[in-house]
């Protein structure tokens, strides 16, 4: 067995957000692509029981589950590298609160805005505005969040520089714009254009052919947007 | 200014954490009862004003908050004392990934548990039960989560052992019972009589007043129990 398997999704921003990790502390690692419906795999069921979700990072045979706890564990195992979290204690914690917003507040937001409907939507826009504008406020003077270079925080945004915008796009919203906030389109745009995520990103048109099926079944579903889109997502 | 204040909410769970880790580490502060209900205190703006919500920790005039966040700081800034996190990275991320799973799936279903009624209140008692199984089996062969001493698992645990056993009481529930989980039965009685637990938690007849109240609101809206019991609740 390879030391390092990491077993996920092809398209899953969670999945992404290990790689990047891993190949920006230089670690090889065997991607094992798993079919994100098969709830009762046994690969599941033997490393994450307990949530039956990807990605699971298996090194040395030993699992480790959930996006942000894989991150904190890649940085504390290897050092070597590029630091994914800063040293000092106050803004490891800024770290650790800026990175649980985005997976629990803002990730759901920015889903609801794509795929709700009519009053559910326009609520859903207004609380992704809101997030957006704190995630504005602390890119101010910074190149990344993580400062000059890629922190666990840019790793666990890379949903928004991404993945929401194709959303976005296919829902005809304009929430997040250029001109709504510059210093997160800027942000977008350099994290894009970094070498590591740009060679890894999964294509674009494949991405949005992906989406454009998921839309449509929220559509079907009655636009609800409550979980619809999730579709046994991966975290 | 002290240099620790803790701003929450008595009665609070999430609160009670950080009030145990600071007394573990021997570390002074300032409690600073805040009004939960009050979502314009300008205390709240300052300090917290993305997610509105208690506990709050300041440290030298800096805001930390999020418990499982402010609990990792306290770790890290006061490394004398007691460890609330192995050294171990795969340890540590095993700690992170019980704590996370506390907050994130088995609070919710607890709550839910006590506060609905009906089909709901069923497959609320069937998932709590599913969740407390897992955590059963992980304090195989251990005293505390945390192994021979409280960690941070026994810490974020303490809702279980104390608030959701009153309220499991008022709502009629069997939910966790010495038959059906014998490991964290003794789980609650070694932690409910640790010095530093017992002499600070607050008094039962006090909180069950409190949740009596609250029962009665749920019941009075729907029973529904969605987040009627969060109430505004600190986290």
């Amino acid at each position: 067995m390879a030391e390092v398997k990491l077993i996920g999704a092809w398209g899953s921003p969670f999945c992404f957000r290990i790689e990047v990790a891993l190949k920006l502390k230089g670690v090889e690692y065997e991607f094992i692509d798993h079919d994100v419906h098969n709830k009762k795999s046994p690969l599941l069921l033997k490393y994450n029981p307990v949530h039956k979700k990807f990605p699971v990072l298996v090194h040395n045979g030993k699992p480790i589950c959930e996006s942000l706890v894989i991150l904190e564990y890649i940085d504390e195992t290897w050092e070597k590298g590029p630091s994914l979290l800063p040293k000092d204690p106050y803004e490891r914690a800024m770290v650790r609160f800026w990175a649980k917003l985005l997976d629990e507040k803002c990730l759901p937001a920015l889903r609801k805005a794509c795929l709700s409907r009519g009053e559910e939507q326009d609520k859903a826009k207004e609380e992704s505005t809101e997030i957006l504008k704190f995630l504005e406020g602390t890119l101010s003077g910074k190149k990344f969040f993580g400062g000059d270079n890629i922190g666990m925080v840019d790793i666990v945004a890379n949903f928004i520089s991404y993945w929401f915008i194709i959303g976005q796009e296919l829902a005809g919203l304009q929430v997040l714009t250029k001109e709504k906030f510059p210093k997160l389109d800027e942000w977008m745009d350099e994290y894009l254009n970094t070498t590591i995520i740009k060679e890894n990103l999964p294509p674009k048109d494949k991405l949005t052919a992906m989406f454009k099926a998921r839309f449509e079944a929220a559509a079907a579903a009655g636009g609800g947007g409550g979980g619809g889109g999730r579709g046994g997502a991966p975290k």
